[in-house]
């Protein structure tokens, strides 16, 4: 496969890249940022991976432009890859393309609406599926992270699990480290889960539900120990909406025995001011859990 | 004149406010931001303000979403006011109306082409004057920062200076600290200076223009002691066509003694990822000049 740099921006003495490739699977072609942090290419050690998995309406864009996650990345010398998080191919990103580039160490992701986005213009689609546009939250502009079972959307089974917390606790031991900002941490609970999960496995499917459910998962976790940091914003208007549940995720960690500092923090959001806010602290995290 | 706040956003322990107002001179809505920072309602202290001019393209919204400053805000107590930096209105801005802010004491900017734009029906604009949109870089999505005498932009005569540095030359004493990222340092010398010269004062008013160019200015300032930091990527696009000129300023202000702080930043371009890596270092000049 091959995978083009279709553009290339120093950004804190290391490099910004965005990627694009032709997907077999999806037959589409579909982009990735990866950022290098300096000194990768004269050092002989292997740096870490923090995979970024946005969330509703967000591409590869909207983290590398916004968070500003550049400066704690370069500090801390960590390789950070970006897919595009429409429902698209992550299996194939090629990262050993990349000198230095060491397996999957971390994932640092959250299930996020962009309150600053672009117009629905801008989002991918393009992928000529049924439906694929017709809703901003469900489709070409919105990333679940499942392997759907249900036969329109059945290309899309790359993604492994609702996003980082799916990831990290689907593969015990893969990553070493996970954080999340404002997840959808319970979404067979909460309207935007039921919809996108009744789209992607059919709505009588519910046990396949719980395959693909963070706090449904973390009860039956028994992989290495894990240190799940994960930022909430009390004046999330989702949270307030009942769409995140995060209380519920919290809840199921300590029954199940899974460390978790959750930290409701005061006065934010759901933009991208309060990702840039803590991205600095989750940085740190995955930083020091690396080193432990 | 009456100000209404759109949106306030915690970031960073403070509040990024989007402010609009009808402009009686424009006889059209413009937007403002400012940035709060923590501790400003309970301090007694003034704080000092910061003005943020972007440049051709940009509207309000690039610099509180892709540059990172509330970090640095934030740590040295410093408010941020950026205009929307099409050719509107600024002398209106009211900031005596939010507490704590003092009178003018910086002027940080750059003149900026953002590679990372909203697309041109996201620009301002809608100001219904015969030519606004024509032209990407002239009009409404390019602020220019001058006094116009020519009859269709006369209405634009408001912003003072072209851009920071000519803000600090022109006003002796007004402002305390000046910096810029890649500015176009000498107008009448280049292409986008020369179009837009010609537009704002006609072709013909050649000593008109050296009022409004800042190497022509800083040879003959004799205001109080200014340090100028100006940072200037040396991978810049806009570098190599010869539309900054920034050496023909340096030596401008070497012959008149006027301190500069000059760093030719290898391998960055003129993007917002090329000022994201040194905001740090702007913020930081200034709050040592406040302070000296």
């Amino acid at each position: 496969m091959e995978v083009q740099i279709s553009s290339s921006t120093k950004s804190f003495a290391g490099k910004q890249l965005i990627c694009n490739f032709e997907s077999k699977e999806l037959g589409s072609k579909t982009s990735f940022s990866v950022y290098l942090p300096p000194t990768l290419d004269e050092s002989k050690e292997k740096f870490p991976v923090v995979f970024w998995l946005s969330g509703l309406t967000c591409t590869e864009k909207n983290f590398i432009e916004k968070s500003g996650f550049q400066r704690f990345a370069a500090q801390h010398k960590l390789i950070v890859v970006g897919p595009d998080t429409s429902p698209k191919e992550i299996k194939e990103l090629p990262y050993q393309g990349f000198k230095g580039l060491a397996p999957p160490d971390i994932i640092s992701a959250w299930s996020h609406l962009c309150t600053y986005t672009p117009p629905p213009t801008q989002l991918p689609g393009g992928l000529n599926i049924e439906g694929e546009d017709d809703s901003w939250d469900f489709g070409s502009g919105a990333g679940f992270y499942v392997d759907a079972t249900a036969d329109r959307w059945k290309k899309y089974r790359i993604m492994g699990g609702h996003g980082a917390l799916i990831c990290a606790l689907k593969n015990p031991g893969l990553y070493k480290t996970v954080s999340a900002f404002a997840p959808i941490a319970n979404p067979i609970n909460c309207p935007w889960g039921q919809k996108a999960f009744s789209g992607y496995f059919g709505e009588n499917n519910k046990e396949e539900w719980k395959n693909w459910d963070a706090t449904e998962l973390v009860k039956n976790y028994n992989g290495p120990p894990i240190e799940i940091l994960v930022d909430q914003g009390k004046s999330d208007q989702f949270l307030e909406q009942g769409q995140l549940l995060p209380d519920n995720f919290v809840r199921a960690c300590v029954a199940a025995k899974v460390p978790i500092v959750y930290r409701l923090q005061d006065g934010y959001d759901h933009s991208y001011y309060f990702i840039a806010t803590f991205i600095a602290d989750h940085f740190a995290h995955h930083a020091k859990q690396l080193k432990a």
